[in-house]
């Protein structure tokens, strides 16, 4: 079990971006090198031996955790952008929104059917983000060995979502109830 | 002399994201376990001795080379993100685009007099993205150590922009003439 305090560095954000939710703040976890690299390391640990070659991040929080995820497995960080932002061929894959769908894409040749992708994010709220991400992954013939977030939103059931889609491993390291 | 050829894992996009211009796409680079760790170490090592407390990247694609890099230092992670980003109270820096002004913003409290900012991102054009990333740093009252990239373009003179407003070190793993 850590020793470090890894909730101290998240602030609170009442009523942000709209009246009645509570916005989680991680860039002070982000900007301490304690917590930088405790949480890439927990994160890291609990998958040291899932052979992962691949972590996965959805722009642009996710790339703020998943690359440093990725440069301490030993494994390669690829980006699932926003459409238009990838130059080259791409997957797209849709997900849903509160009100209406978004997208991500990946470049075609960023996996292949060898990898095994881990999906990070800095948090996990409906789990439409980390599920649309994971798919991307599938669509390369890659396979989905897990996902981490630094901080679950648990009472939007995020496991219920995912594990509709994936029985893989969730691993978080703060939980909201 | 490292003995891994980073300029291997860039791929030029011929006339892209408009006619004439040659867009480098460095997401190969970072997908490759052998890439991404070699340009992290490499950007470590030389910046191992200045002290680092903090690295800066701009949104989005310098946080993807700059967490990790914050990582292997063992200094935190600060992003300058787009306006709007950043739930808490920021600054905001201006920068010219080819056509009219861009800002970034970074939160008041996420540096301090005591820190060492080193600015990173995946590649230095112009300059001007770097530049107000550095001066974000100087309105947290924090001092700027020097500026890394992986990719350099020559012969759009960064370093002239960065040198009149900064002398510090700049770093870069590839240049492109």
């Amino acid at each position: 079990m850590s020793t470090v305090d890894l909730e101290k560095y998240i602030i609170d954000i009442p009523d942000y971006p709209e009246p009645g939710v509570i916005f989680k703040d991680i860039t002070p976890l982000m900007a301490s090198p304690e917590g930088l690299h405790e949480a890439v390391d927990q994160i890291a640990d609990h998958f040291k031996d899932a052979g992962v070659t691949k972590v996965m991040g959805a722009e642009a929080r996710g790339f703020l955790i998943g690359a440093p995820v990725a440069y301490r497995l030993g494994a390669g960080f690829v980006p699932a952008r926003k459409p238009g932002k990838l130059p080259r061929e791409v997957y797209t894959q849709d997900y849903a929104l509160e009100y209406g769908t978004d997208e991500l894409q990946m470049h075609k040749d960023a996996v292949t059917a060898d990898d095994r992708v881990l999906i990070v994010d800095d948090l996990v709220a409906t789990g439409g983000t980390a599920v649309a991400t994971a798919k991307l992954a599938l669509q390369g013939g890659a396979t989905v060995v897990g996902f981490s977030f630094v901080l679950e939103l648990e009472f939007l059931n995020p496991r219920k979502v995912i594990g509709e889609e994936f029985d893989q491993d969730v691993f978080t390291l703060i939980k909201v109830h």
